[in-house]
């Protein structure tokens, strides 16, 4: 009889398959940008994981499935050797779609010997990492896929069925939620699942503050460019007013003006843009300067994990199947729907020191550059995501599911 | 009952179909450079010369497969509209090759209309021009599928069984072939068909030459590189040398050292090189370096129109199936087997002037920064070739299956 | 009689053209690469300054010198105005440097009517702020020139004779001092002249730490480098590890090795280098990987802030000439020699706003991407440098004098 | 007494530093682009060019003026050795503008003992080879120059009294003159100085055809461009329409219009747009553009140079001092003024071979993807024009004072 870990794997492999289902082999190389990742590369990449840091050291009868796949599906961990350029990834006809299931197969099988014997808590540990890397993998999979469809001309949809889509409703007013200030003990604590990043907990002083309970929305964001949010430098950081210059950039990505009205791409293919839903799909810049015309700012990422850890972890995530942020509801929008950019560059805690070893890559060496983000999103699964749990990404990234909630000094 | 015309037509929109026999869905769509296009859209683009040159002006009731399809698979041709990037033909998933597969059956169906009724000569003419022009793009499939596959670490074969393999005997010696002098008439003339740029006939001066009767070989040009031929500037045309150093080429195109010996990619894999093949894969400049090392020089196109005249079309074709060059055997080499990049400049006959419309922009417009070759190459249909056939590229590439042939002055 | 303010700029005025005598007039218009200025650019952008926020605004009957040096010598402000791209500073051969010169007496000549009146408490601010920022641009101007000569072949020197040179003494070991824990007030207070971005004054937690009395030595940084510091990927910051790989780092900025030796570029052109000095030129990327190999970290801006609150500042400053870094001596080395990195990106302090205007975009707008230095370098005006200055630089710079002192927890 | 090979190097010499005497000590470093070289650079290498090639050799006693200038000013004779970059000869300020003078006056001061010796034959030529280099150079420097200032915001003029400057008169209609057809000689022949590229003297056939007898005009091209002709791609070569667009060209090199006028920047400053002076600054891609648009074609080399054959090499050179081209006169309009494009390759002549050593690299090298221009411009010395010359400048250059001439089929 399957144990508890056998059950969670097995739901885990399985949904990342599940999300392929839309999909055609022809779908399954697109790489439109070094940044985005092919799904047939995810698709190898999650359980090449599962093969380099469980099956070789742990399974001692395991037969590699192509000793080539080791340099091809590295991600970035130098020190497991040389690996096949990411910007690359997209010009892997072989091995083929096909051959990648049969891959993925083959470790499902090992792992279910490995996962049906014992284990001590160090290998039962890195499985549960495997499966929190795979869950990441399955958000990447649709954010990137989301930019590589928005490529063709032809707009494809991942999924013509959009699930709630959009309605032209009014979006409600925001309240102004009091956070919590003085010394307040901020990362990971209890027995669950964190990433390394997460710790160690540790005190910081807050400011009295107030947190709004809602994203800006996309009507709220178009009186920004309808400001000329996009022409005027004054309310930019000096990255960002050159980013957006170089970029040409005139709105948040995937909006495209129509005869006079705003569409944007999602999952669903091309759809007419609803004021009431949150703005998504914004780089901090893009964040950053809206807050500061807005006379606001953008919390910081211990001012949202306080309030986060304050609310049940509950909200529109990849379960939901709507896969678009959706319009606020009476209730508070706390997690879900959007990434939250928060203000705090990506660094360690106090005492955070990585793990030895090349699993020690997974984190740390980012903490540079990197603006934290929180909450989770539509794409993102639910039991992925807590309140202390750090996602990061470069100021000028536009491609993940991103957003902004306002804050203010008290 | 099929006329000639019908024939034709249909054997050879069944060789580009039967040339992707040994293609999975995955390999349709690779796109490594710019340069070169994917098979899907290779297929898809010749069909569309069909629909848009004759289906769309010449067949009344002619129903567009997809009108999207004149946006993403126009190539060049600027007076039809605007069209899809060329560097983003790889990240084109949709339309599937399925649906590109349904698009040739959609198109050939109409075609056969078309072909079974009466038609002025301007029509049939310019089917046959579209039937050259698949041709075309037959050889382009090859050329491209060729470097698509060897920027993938597995380095996969198009075809495992190499046909004719390289056997390892010595090359038999050159005989050096007295060229035609003086005045000599250069250009298509006759009834069969040929591309505009070859003509108008036309009378040149030539000076006394010789011409090599084989090609040079892998084992000839190793003498060059293993004389420091890529590291002395002294035989390289100042933009060879720039580009040889921006580049770091120290060799032919896929060329590979492994353990001290030789390998090249070829359609078949990696193969170990053959010192009595034809040296293949080389731009301009290393084939005018090789020359000048040698003290000779490359042909003119006039000088190798003259001579190829004097001889039968024959050689190592497409149809022959090596799909890689062959030693030479004691009678000549002088078709087929490889390109032979000429010393000419690729430019205007004297008199010529494109037709008018889209389809004058079908070689006119390329007459710059190019070189001419000329001879046909072992994945050339044989029956595109002739003696006054003009082949172009620039200076720099080397993913076109080129060769060369020495001249001297006599 | 000359009052207080009057004496100090004259004073910051006239060491601005001091520190240019050496140069002849081919040196002025030098700019390797964007991130610098030219000599010529600098005298008269700080003159621009006074001329566009006080002479225009203050002196009623001011003449413009030349209205297009509003486009030529605006720096960054964009609310001021279009500006000369950055890049081509060193394109501008006219205005000469004599008119430049004159462009300055022009100026200074405004300044000294407006100095010597009554002045509001905001316009004398406004005076400091200036001279501030010549100063800053002083430093500016020794740092850019030390890079601009740097890639001359013939590495001249900006001055021959090296006030205090390096003696080949061995560095005196580090020693521990223990830092300020627990609550702690960061920021400037106190009435003396400080930046915006230094306040508002407020209260950090520190955990309890060490920090090194003294700078890195080069002799313990070639221990680093010897130990394949620049070839493992172990230590280093994923995007450190990106640049060193793209730039080919393979030691500090202006290290070359002749002859099994290393030298070092300085403003007295190349010297050997000198183990005890501190090592200098290092980007963030370096310092880090650095501290990580050492089993230790950098230290944050308030963990230095609260240590250099505690001493005088005092040590090598541009007043005494060395114009490198020294080793340090038994009493410790905390302010001068070479900025210190410290782990710090550059964000506001809680409460931080920006001034209203174009003089609001003299700090906050580049609060992204950026890391915090402390303390002050052998380049630096003593007058100029606090316990509470930030200064600021990308992660990848190298060209400033910087040098890092190492921290660990306790 | 002086000889004549010492007068005419006296004169030469003279000339280069005359041009000079406009410029102050900061525009001799100006090099906005890697293709322009800075007036202090070209100063320093012709003398360079005597020293290496004459001095070295020749001279027993002769001591380097600094060994380091061998790598400084060696321009890209490889043979001679290692070389500064290019791109960046603009960033050297030492040695200043005052040591290359004492340095000219070096080498000036020993040619003169050389050449007041006895000489062999090949030393005398190899004496004319360096004065004709310098020759060349002259027209570099002002066209460099011409450039260097256009890019600074204040477009200085390199000599503000601008001789014979433009009238508005209407251009005289066009005669059409009949060019010689069938065989004829081309080539240097004859005992005056030629470079190696204009031999050797050989029999090319002409078709029958026709010159225009003066320059097109700005007026007339200003059609083409009123006409949409930077807009639609039908009259432009594929490389020349993909370099527009890349480029965003829509008018000639330093064509700006302001409020509705045309103006052109000259080494005069920014002076109105004149209809009826010769249209210069034009790419061989606009050039053709241009021609095909009308109808007509460029001539080719040959057709030029048998026609300047039957003129006497008279027109508006360097030594009329007006500097930029001149409206046509009733009499043919056929050398100076601005150089014609031809619509030839530039490539060698039959039987053409390099002499042997580095003073091979001067020509032969640089026939590749350039195309041939004839007749000499204001700016060239009119001793170093003849019908045989050959200037030769990639397709996409447009800093050279070139123009065009129309020629059609008879």
């Amino acid at each position: 009889m399957e144990n508890e870990l056998q059950e969670r794997y097995r739901q885990v492999r399985a949904r990342s398959e599940r999300l392929c289902e839309p999909l055609v082999t022809d779908d399954y190389q697109l790489q439109a940008i070094p940044e985005v990742s092919p799904a047939k590369w995810h698709l190898a990449h999650v359980s090449w994981f599962f093969e380099t840091f469980l099956l070789r050291p742990g399974l001692p009868a395991y037969r590699l499935f192509n000793e080539r796949f080791e340099y091809l599906f590295n991600s970035y961990y130098y020190q497991v050797g040389s690996m096949h350029p990411r910007s690359q990834r997209g010009l892997i006809s072989r091995p083929t779609v096909e051959e990648v299931y049969a891959y993925r197969a083959h470790v499902d099988e090992a792992m279910q010997r490995l996962l049906s014997g014992e284990m001590d808590t160090a290998t039962s540990a890195r499985v549960v990492l495997g499966l929190n890397h795979e869950e990441q993998h399955q958000e990447l999979l649709l954010m990137d896929l989301k930019y590589n469809f928005s490529i063709n001309p032809l707009r494809p949809a991942y999924r013509e069925n959009d699930v709630g889509a959009a309605q032209s409703i009014a979006a409600r007013a925001v309240r102004w939620i009091p956070g919590a200030a003085g010394e307040q003990a901020v990362g990971h604590h209890g027995d669950g699942f964190a990433f390394d990043n997460e710790g160690p907990r540790h005190v910081q002083l807050l400011q009295p503050h107030e947190l709004a309970d809602r994203l800006v929305t996309n009507g709220e964001y178009r009186e920004f460019i309808d400001d000329g949010g996009y022409t005027r430098s004054g309310h930019w950081l000096a990255d960002g007013w050159g980013t957006i210059r170089d970029q040409g950039w005139q709105a948040p990505l995937y909006w495209e003006q129509r005869d006079g009205q705003w569409w944007q791409m999602t999952l669903a293919g091309m759809q007419p843009l609803a004021d009431s839903e949150p703005v998504c799909h914004l780089s901090y810049y893009e964040a950053d300067a809206y807050a500061s015309w807005r006379g606001l700012r953008l919390p910081s990422e211990a001012e949202l994990e306080t309030r986060l850890a304050a609310e049940p972890v509950a909200g529109n995530f990849l379960e939901q199947g709507a896969l678009h942020p959706r319009a606020a509801t009476d209730a508070g929008q706390w997690y879900g729907d959007l990434w939250q950019w928060s203000r705090s560059s990506y660094e360690p805690y106090p005492g955070f020191v990585p793990p030895a070893g090349a699993i020690g890559e997974y984190n740390g060496k980012f903490m540079c550059n990197q603006r934290v983000l929180r909450g989770g999103a539509c794409v993102t699964p639910r039991g992925h995501v807590r309140a202390s749990y750090r996602n990061f990404f470069y100021p000028r990234d536009r491609w993940a599911f991103t957003g902004l909630r306002l804050a203010r000094d008290a």
